[in-house]
């Protein structure tokens, strides 16, 4: 069977979404990212920010805070209604044409499809958090901060979008260690499949 | 830092062992699965067979009867001085040669040096059903009642003698699906590391 699709998790500093990039520019296909986002928003019309800070990190409260107060009098919040939006989008782009997708449960969302390469890219503290100082301009602690909430975020997210657990080795064709194998090599042993 | 040592553990049926003996023949360094039951033998005149038995599976029954029944008037149980004996090996091997090992917590046993390579192979249920059909002339039940007691067997074992949980993400530089990457591909992509 041939594979179509790459999609990519990756905890926040561990260079995942950059690992993406290398790949999709390796074999010559498509990105997708952010570039998500901005299709969100043509098809919604909602604010890119917004999207981008509801979007793959809802719900930012307890479940249990966010399904008291998130959801409208229709009982859809806005969360699972961008969510129902980000899903049909990813189900059109695989479709159309081989590419690369980081985040957004896109390794759930395709599921059915027999075509798909799932990665998990994960890395060690230390070298994750010194990549996050240089990236984002801030301090160590924050970075550590930063680190922490956002995978939290992710985590909580996917749990409650795909009733699987984030970074469970079954779900992935294949996890690495960026910090340990180094970032430009996973690369080439994710295009290498 | 020069890596010498690949530790691989792997879910049973997955192909793990011939995987490890494919890298260990590619790179041209030493092989280390049964192997180490024959260093053991020798150290404690006890049979190998037994051995075998009790080593890599051992607690065998729930860790609470096993608590009971299990311990010696001393209060260690064979399981702990079999299990304290293969550690001593372990870390003899690793000390003495470049070399891959399968199994027996060697990725925790030896997580005090820097020159490992930890690596998880599990697979499919359908496929890792396939091989142990072929392997061991068994049907398909029998198989996947097996593989189901084995990989039971494997992980209690390993949370019993290390803390950790067997199969976890983070404890891995690399883990591969060998049902979906194929047995070849992923032994060359470990010695591609």
């Amino acid at each position: 069977m041939d594979k179509r699709i790459i999609t990519i998790s990756r905890e926040f500093g561990s260079g995942g979404r950059y690992i993406g990039k290398q790949v999709a520019e390796q074999l010559g296909i498509e990105f997708y990212d952010k570039e998500i986002i901005g299709k969100i928003a043509e098809k919604t019309g909602l604010a890119e920010d917004f999207i981008e800070k509801v979007g793959e990190y809802a719900p930012s409260k307890s479940i249990f805070a966010y399904s008291l107060a998130g959801r409208t009098s229709f009982g859809v919040s806005v969360e699972d209604y961008l969510n129902s939006v980000q899903r049909k989008i990813i189900l059109d782009i695989a479709e159309q044409q081989p590419c690369v997708i980081v985040g957004r449960c896109a390794d759930y969302i395709l599921r059915e499809r027999t075509d798909c390469i799932n990665i998990f890219i994960h890395g060690n503290v230390e070298q994750k958090t010194e990549r996050i100082v240089k990236l984002y301009n801030v301090s160590e602690t924050e970075a550590q901060k930063l680190m922490k909430d956002m995978d939290k975020k992710r985590s909580v997210n996917y749990s409650y979008y795909t009733d699987q657990k984030w970074g469970n080795v079954k779900n992935y064709m294949m996890t690495l260690n960026s910090s340990e194998i180094g970032i430009e090599k996973c690369a080439d042993l994710i295009a290498s499949l």
